[in-house]
């Protein structure tokens, strides 16, 4: 297997961290936003929309999206799970997954190439888009701290990929938005301690 | 097990297809965006984000998020397959199901939202964002057509999820939007005519 990754891009961290709690290494092949390899013919052919990260089997096969990959990861390495053990918790996982990246993680991408300088000249910037979803990653913010209330991981009682989606949204919220946790915030504070020290983290 | 769920609604529509595959019949609570019971506090109780459909077990434990419902399912009723029956599959199912809901179907509701006059005074509309998503919602019906060539569905070689996820796209395109498929896209054409007129298709 092999995985094409994006310099610092957010959804192959997401992968890159999952695959280290798998404590799984595998061959690596970086690309990055200025040469923009991935955008080039050669790698269209493997994912014609051009998107990291992708992993490759062995005979050829792709697989795209960062969720995809994980859970062909989760079936080949199933310890330690971080999809869930049941079918409950396998439904509170992606029930939590979800909502982090569409509640979460989507808003606060929306926020960084709807405004951040980064993105002048290369994406077409709506203002006006980027300001609400900065409203919604803020109101969103105040929903998740009172539901970590008591609760040590957002979607089960240990890690699971909803708390490496977390993660990164706020890794980018906190990095290119200055979107940080409120004082006033301190279940997602503690969350955030937790799970922003684990060895993974800056895999 | 009960359903709530939402008339008209685009998400809780994939999620009554995917019971009728199943061939699971359970009770069915319908709210309704006029009067919003699903905004209210009885109901905000089970699911802080008011978002629709929900998935209340016997015990009283709630699934909300359409996928989660779904997969949730499919763990009880294994057969027709949904999800893919390999680890192989179910990783294109996960990935092709991902694409056709951030590059299609969320696309498409937000074209909805940001441009109809339905949502005139009930959501802010930020036309600008319409109308790139809606460019986007053109340029994504061209790409999927190019997939679809000499593939009966889009995930693997069965219905799937992934043809549920495009198929209520597809249905809030034609219906709400006046998007409809392109004399020049056969392939979108042929697989439309095929998955539209199964039996569940108006579940």
């Amino acid at each position: 297997m092999k995985l094409y990754s994006l310099k610092n891009g957010v959804n192959p961290r997401r992968v890159r961290i999952f695959l280290a709690e798998k404590r799984l290494s595998i061959p690596i092949e970086e690309f990055d936003m200025e040469t923009a390899g991935h955008k080039a013919p050669a790698f269209l052919a493997r994912n014609p929309l051009g998107t990291l990260p992708v992993l490759e089997l062995d005979d050829g096969t792709v697989i795209a999206e960062s969720v995809a990959i994980c859970r062909y990861v989760e079936e080949m390495i199933p310890e330690p799970p971080l999809f869930g053990r049941s079918a409950l918790e396998r439904a509170q996982v992606e029930m939590w997954n979800r909502r982090m990246e569409l509640e979460l993680l989507l808003p606060v991408i929306d926020v960084f190439v709807h405004t951040h300088p980064f993105w002048v000249g290369k994406r077409r910037q709506i203002g006006e888009w980027g300001a609400a979803r900065r409203e919604q990653v803020a109101e969103r913010l105040r929903w998740l701290d009172r539901e970590l209330e008591g609760r040590p991981f957002i979607a089960v009682d240990r890690y699971s990929i909803a708390d490496i989606t977390a993660q990164v949204a706020l890794l980018t919220a906190r990095g290119a938005l200055k979107l940080s946790i409120g004082e006033d915030q301190p279940n997602l504070a503690r969350w955030w301690a937790s799970v922003s020290t684990r060895p993974t983290a800056r895999a």
